[in-house]
């Protein structure tokens, strides 16, 4: 939202003539409240809430959505209370190759903790992680690994323990802080929704307590709205202080079906716009259209090599199969082409 | 909230007046909306924000735990986006005697499919149900009636069989839907946490996705702040459409410690307000206390026969142990006496 110099002019001029006037201050006070509120919702109107999105179908149908639903007077309106819209974080929100980022801090734990465990020298998965080999770990490897690293300890502990690792650690390609490797583009349309009053969940097959630790900081979605793969946890105490101990047990994963099952779980209702970039995303898109009335489906596609990464069907992370791609086709889902949709992709090239 | 006579009168000749001067119709126009917004906010601030609860150190705790979090002068000011409320609901929101709603539910149910189900007759414990016979029944018995009553079917088809059930099932004693055996106090609280920017949760042992049907009806609290036992869902298809199944498998029991767990789940964040009634809202209290800062603990004690129920130690339902009440005094957690505090009990006694 800005305020153009012409109107600031106007601002001030009647201003400077309330002034003159004294008994005329109280109304003329009241008169320039009006007047910028006027102004600042034409600019608000005219401003674009997407100014790194090309223009193009795909920016044109996410705004047309959003007003349409948030139009009264529109027969697709949606009240406030309905209006869920669910993204998912890795290779939705921010960057996910060469491997998901909790992956990383995994490893790193697994490094940090080695000396008090001598024997993961001779046992895997922990022998290939600390001699750096990681193309052979399997997605059990890392169940287990998370399950090591990451509970034994209180909710309060891993905390403290992901932040600092997030304090800490950089990107080795961008030499940027994790946090710092989030879309440009994305956060606006989290904006734009909030704006729209929109309830924002994150829906992540990521760990859903790690995504806390930064989510309002870097998204501006509180804890309460991150929905992810979560552990179990065990009520104890210390020194007569309730803890909540993490434990080494899945509560449940949220990721393919898992997550219109969590989405139910959390929310009880169904989104009506939903945004993924993978096969893990593809139930929650579908669970998303079969509600009634008008819903938006979009899939971000990573196909900008030079800005970011190129990749689908071939790629470990973040598969977009060619099932994905036809279903999408199918289904009249959008799919966002990083490399024509969005202007910038990171907020530091802005 | 309500406007004096003398104000509605200094706001209708304020009105008369600017009728007279055409000129001067917007300039006075914006005077009313000023003086009428003077007048409501002040109305606003003298009206009682708990009418229904008799003044004494029960009441003016939580009213100053309100204004005291709410003031950003006070250096106990808690921000909105922390301002978290938890609430039990059988025997906080609403009666729980001589058998939680949601047990008479499934017993009903186990009548309505019995035709299909002939063995039951010499079944346990659907032979007792068939024949009336309610003492025996344990808690394990509840669980398995609410299993084979409660699964198998959409999450559509639950919502509309609970709607249907609670729309024309009556409360023996008061004749009553069950849905009306809400507490007006209580309904008064959640009133007063909203209009302070609290977020109120709704914490039972009950089933989540019973409450979900009628939250937001009957407490204006939205499905996804309702935190609740959860079963199983399974992702599947009917002619194409994915439907949610409702498995007969729990995947968390939402009582006692299970309710510091659901809250760590679900919100990621402590309550600073929590109210209780039984020995299954313990842990929920003790955790709120943990944290930092002001926090306001309270426990309904149902000490009234003759408007509601009196009932402590001895119930099976609801029990409020000798243990709890010493707790309750050990840290300071408010006791409320229905009998005393409650000025009225149910919105229908007003």
């Amino acid at each position: 939202m800005f305020i153009q110099e012409h109107d600031i002019r106007v601002f001030l001029n009647i201003k400077e003539e309330s002034r003159v006037k004294k008994k005329g201050l109280t109304k003329s006070f009241l008169l320039i409240v009006t007047t910028f509120v006027i102004f600042a919702v034409h600019a608000a109107l005219n401003s674009d809430p997407l100014p790194s999105w090309n223009n193009g179908p795909i920016k044109q149908n996410i705004i047309q959505f959003v007003e349409t639903v948030s139009d009264q007077k529109s027969h697709d309106y949606v009240s406030p209370e309905d209006r869920i819209a669910t993204i998912d974080q890795d290779g939705t929100l921010w960057v996910e190759q060469p491997l998901y980022t909790q992956f990383i801090f995994a490893l790193d734990r697994i490094k940090k903790l080695a000396p008090q465990h001598p024997e993961w020298k001779g046992q895997e998965p922990f022998k290939s992680v600390l001699n750096n080999q990681y193309e052979g770990l399997t997605t059990q490897d890392f169940q287990s690994i998370f399950a090591i690293t990451q509970s034994g300890m209180s909710v309060e502990n891993y905390y403290d323990t992901a932040i600092n690792w997030l304090e800490n650690k950089k990107n080795p390609r961008y030499k940027r802080y994790y946090t710092e490797l989030v879309y440009q583009p994305m956060l606006e349309i989290i904006n734009y929704l909030h704006q729209n009053d929109f309830k924002v969940y994150i829906v992540t097959g990521g760990a859903q307590d790690f995504v806390r630790t930064y989510s309002k900081k870097i998204y501006n979605i509180p804890t309460e709205r991150v929905i992810g793969t979560a552990g179990r946890t065990k009520y104890s105490y210390e020194n007569d202080r309730p803890k909540l101990i993490k434990l080494p047990e899945i509560l449940f994963i949220n990721n393919k079906e898992g997550k219109a099952e969590g989405i139910y779980l959390f929310i009880g209702k169904k989104p009506i716009i939903a945004f993924g970039n993978s096969d893990g995303d593809r139930e929650m898109l579908e669970w998303t259209q079969s509600g009634e009335g008008k819903r938006l489906m979009l899939l971000v596609h990573h196909d900008d090599a030079k800005r970011e990464y190129a990749y689908d069907t071939q790629s470990k992370i973040g598969t977009f199969s060619a099932f994905l791609m036809e279903e999408a086709k199918k289904n009249n889902w959008n799919v966002i082409s990083m490399k024509n949709d969005w202007k910038v992709i990171f907020p530091f090239n802005k």
